[in-house]
């Protein structure tokens, strides 16, 4: 089964569709990426992932699978032979379920606020708040990495591929806007983390640079603009 | 390590903390279940959920787990003499994931957006919502029961643990209030499949009965009445 053919839905300016072929990476599967436009959902897309109709979708054979972190544990679990993105025992599993968990949960939704907060100072309030929702993230990091360049250790892993995947976004925000979320001063340690994990092999290619990201965001506001000004 | 002593801290009120103690039964785990006041919350709950200081959590030896659907599936992978609580294969186990998420993420809400409601209209809205919401959800039970008792099959699995969990709710809602969720109309399947999950022997004892709900929320609203009128 896992010799069949694979097939990515997505945008590659999506972190969530990233975290899917950087997966994909690691497993050393070969992959057809094929790209959605999200203001006109392909027929493929709408069959594929009826009940939430978004990407990522993972075509495996005759297996269609949804939602990001569903599809990194399923091919964790398909291809066994590659290295693994999960630890292997159960409380390590369980350590990085909980904090794949908090940055999708708790972190990511202030992300999203970025996006709302109207003015200079509501943009650097909620500055304040993801830099601060980074300090267990920081501890943790400690904690998992056990002195190694990764949360997964010597390799990327799950928690890696969740929170390493948003690093795009915040390079592409901090030269549009001028916020920083990764500040050295208050952690350091995701700081060098994030440069280690977007020069990691499987990584790069299977995300946009920055300045690639900031040009689909203003290309994006001016549609916004220009839909609200009709 | 898995004969450790294991504790789970909780109240029985909370669906959340009921899904680790069905996950425990189901694995004949003997443990001791240390109820918490969520209104002065123990040192032992704080110290040992710092991110979150919400129940449940799980003890077992040294190790400290937390968050309800985290802890099911270091249950299931700790304890694996006893029946599985996942699927085995990679697809099942994904599309399990796929609906788990589905009912925290899109469903779960729609039941917090019922206590908010004020007045009838709105609270019919809200009921209409949380009825459609579950369509989906039949649909699921057919494809993954085939037939048999549960979304597990023969047995309770994970869908069957998440989403039930929340049934003992349903009913005390429905004294109270008068809303019926699960109707015979929209998701016969899922009524019925209700009604045994309730009566399943790793169930029963673990979810207090709905009258004993209905108490506990009169309370509850008769608090927050008494603190807002001073």
């Amino acid at each position: 089964m896992s010799t069949s053919i694979v097939k990515v839905l997505g945008t590659q300016a999506s972190p969530f569709a990233n975290r899917v072929l950087i997966a994909l990476n690691i497993k050393c599967v070969d992959y057809e990426f094929i790209q959605e436009d999200m203001s006109n959902k392909s027929e493929l897309l709408l069959k594929s992932n009826p009940v939430h109709k978004k990407i990522p979708v993972l075509i495996h054979g005759d297996n269609t699978i949804c939602e990001s972190l569903v599809i990194v544990q399923y091919i964790d679990e398909t291809w066994t032979n590659g290295p693994s993105i999960l630890p292997s025992n159960p409380l390590d599993r369980a350590i990085a379920r909980f904090w794949v968990a908090y940055i999708d949960d708790k972190w990511l939704p202030l992300m999203s606020d970025l996006g709302k907060a109207q003015g200079e100072e509501a943009k650097l309030e909620v500055q304040e708040k993801l830099q601060e929702a980074l300090v267990p993230l920081e501890e943790a990091f400690v904690k998992c990495s056990k002195g190694k360049s990764f949360f997964g250790g010597d390799n990327i892993g799950y928690i890696d591929i969740t929170l390493g995947c948003i690093l795009g976004w915040i390079k592409a925000i901090k030269i549009m806007l001028g916020i920083e979320i990764f500040v050295v001063t208050k952690t350091p340690g995701l700081v060098n983390w994030g440069d280690r994990f977007l020069e990691d092999k499987f990584v790069k290619g299977a995300m946009l640079e920055p300045e690639k990201l900031v040009e689909i965001l203003e290309l994006h506001l001016a549609k916004r603009e220009a839909n609200n000004a009709n």
